[in-house]
């Protein structure tokens, strides 16, 4: 088993030394001397853990900027343009920019909602990234279409058990606007019955919710209660658009609410996430980036302070979202929802290590560490990144970086002339 | 005189060549051959204006992350007690670090509100900054305050004799909720006799507006319009809250209005900024980061995205905010306000330029350079910065960074012992 001992690095204010034996942290100590080990210098560096990006559409990176400033249909046209070319070398380059754009933030972990899941997963193992990649359902209430669909997550299924334990295999539910209530009810059994997770978006736009009530007569929390789909297997999106009594009802079924910030502003889609709120009703609140088609980055240190800023701007209150409490939405919690053993630094959790370099102005002074972190620094403060025991990023060179960013421009824009967008 | 070549360098998608010489860009072609200049190899880099902050509080960098996430009261206490303390060398180092900040994320240009301007000056001097440097009015309604601060207004008019042309003097007013009507007018007077521009605090909070009313049984607006104080040369920080007659009276005035949107949400002092409506009255609207104690950085780049989002969220309008309508609020908007020739890459105009090289993933694809620049990037992405002519940031290294790093952690430390913050 490889060892790594990171040295004279800075956690919580205390300087020590950190060993990573296999894929886990096996020892944190003032001192650890250690022959064997791969030695890497954090002198003047902070040992965090790894962002969880609970919400994303990965290979969106490739219609990053398309149809900025427009109207939220002309916007989504030009994006469905695109995605009606969408092939397997293009979800292979596009995912893999994905997570070449989280490493360098300090992501290490990502749940996926996007297709072609096995092409992903491919760019996910060359990556030494940590993921959960999904099936996605999304039927337009077509029988023919949802029963390929239960066919094809069979099959990817299957392919998941070849995957080692860092990727993982779960069900997403595109929505319950686009997904008939039998397919809805099939993807959260067929979590259920394999032992993994299930996610979908919900309550985003008022106009969907709104929408629900026309087509179902009831709104899409009712909807998704009615379908028995509320637990703590499940994970929803956004949830923008929630009333008192839904919010309590989210919190003793115990799900896990992902709130998507930057897409939510720069859409329009609504602001006032309650957040304190589902807290109090016992929801596990955890934080993403959405795809970058909306975000426009995969940046979840700005997600973090972006969430902060707009939880006092609206609730009109400096206290609001304390800096600790945020940076457990964005570790921990997410940890938790995936039933994942990372999201801290601790003896025995998965290695999954970002190491913050504070040389830049924005550190300075460092009356406080974290503070510096979420609110004032920009992500290229992440140096260096262990995932799963493994360095992935040093002193912030990813290997085949250059390779990654020449075919994903080059898809791209293959996928730009098909599509008639140039 | 000096000569820079600026070679293959990319401006609004086209390949040229910019020649700088003294203080000026003289020529911009398709290629340039000159044997004498400094040539700068620019492939894959692209040229834009150098930002402008058009409000900010300089040394204030030192009190950085002091009171996170505290009630207003408690923060402002915080903040107070250490600049109790402030001396010169406080203030000449806080105002490198700062320097040092805005030119690492993209700022050419800055106009500060704060203590101290005779040593802020040996500061910007040195660094090669541009600036507009106040003398700051703020009496407490005390008669003998107010004296003193005309005798040393006008002492800092007389040093400022020595200043380059690319520093400037103006005056500043705090506030009219801290500064008596009779130095309000002559901070003013004095501004307009000697050809410089004034600026004040304006309608920051609710609270402030409900003052007002109580003391002078007005709204701003209307106080500053009874003491004569409205005109184009006048630049008020924040505006948030102002309803349609006032901002249709300072669009007829000609008044400029600096939005700083970061301190606003993160002090909920507001955010339903009235860009369009401000625009539209006539307004010069322009944008500003605010000192580090409440925004905590003094990123302006990260300010633009920020204003998009929220002009876009509280609208609910996707819209709203177009990028490059964004990009001239803080670059010409800036210059304009100031009387400065600069905000723009033309034959003719200063040369305060900045370098954005776009070989990170936020960069790829790169359909949308400046959607990229604002929604994407984070300001790592600033690589080469010109300010007036001279080179002051070349591939990120700026001179004597690490001396300024040391000497600003060094005083803040101190002052956060003598103010008994440790």
């Amino acid at each position: 088993m490889g060892r790594i001992l990171l040295k004279d690095t800075k956690l919580n204010d205390r300087m020590v030394d950190i060993l990573v034996e296999g894929n886990r942290i096996v020892r944190i100590a003032d001192h650890i001397d250690d022959g064997v080990a791969q030695t890497i210098d954090c002198n003047g560096m902070y040992a965090v853990p790894g962002l969880i990006n609970m919400h994303t559409h990965s290979a969106m990176t490739l219609v990053r900027g398309l149809g900025e400033d427009s109207p939220l249909k002309v916007w989504l046209d030009r994006i469905w343009s695109v995605e009606a070319f969408l092939d397997h070398e293009a979800v292979y380059w596009g995912t893999k920019l994905a997570i070449l754009e989280m490493i360098k933030s300090g992501t290490t972990c990502f749940l996926d909602m996007y297709w072609m899941a096995d092409t992903a997963s491919k760019a996910v193992l060359e990556m030494g990234m940590r993921a959960v990649l999904t099936y996605n359902f999304l039927d337009n209430f077509k029988e023919e279409t949802a029963e390929e669909q239960k066919k094809a997550c069979a099959r990817l299924y299957e392919l998941s058990k070849s995957w080692p334990d860092r990727i993982r295999f779960a069900t997403s539910i595109h929505a319950d606007y686009t997904t008939s209530e039998e397919t809805m009810q099939y993807a959260k059994r067929f979590a259920d019955e394999h032992g993994c997770i299930c996610t979908a978006h919900l309550c985003e736009t008022s106009q969907e919710v709104e929408e629900d009530v026309s087509r179902y007569g009831m709104r899409p929390v009712a909807h998704f209660e009615k379908l028995g789909l509320l637990d703590s297997n499940m994970i929803f999106a956004h949830g923008v658009w929630l009333n008192d009594s839904e919010v309590e009802l989210l919190g003793k079924r115990g799900v896990t609410v992902v709130h998507n910030i930057n897409s939510n502003l720069k859409l329009a889609s609504g602001y006032r996430f309650r957040y304190q709120e589902l807290r109090d009703a016992g929801v596990n609140v955890c934080l993403g980036t959405d795809g970058a088609a909306s975000s426009n980055n995969l940046d979840m240190r700005e997600a973090m302070k972006t969430m902060a800023m707009l939880q006092k701007a609206w609730r009109v209150d400096p206290k609001a979202m304390p800096f600790d409490e945020l940076f457990r939405v964005a570790t921990v919690n997410g940890a938790k929802a995936l039933g994942i053993d990372a999201g801290r630094i601790e003896e025995g959790a998965l290695a999954d290590i970002v190491l913050i370099d504070t040389k830049n102005p924005e550190f300075h002074p460092n009356y406080n560490f974290l503070g510096n972190l979420i609110y004032s620094a920009n992500s290229s403060c992440v140096n260096t990144v262990l995932i799963d025991g493994h360095v992935v990023m040093l002193d912030r060179k990813v290997e085949g970086e250059d390779e990654i960013l020449e075919n994903a421009d080059r898809v791209a824009w293959k996928l730009m002339k098909l599509s008639k967008n140039i």
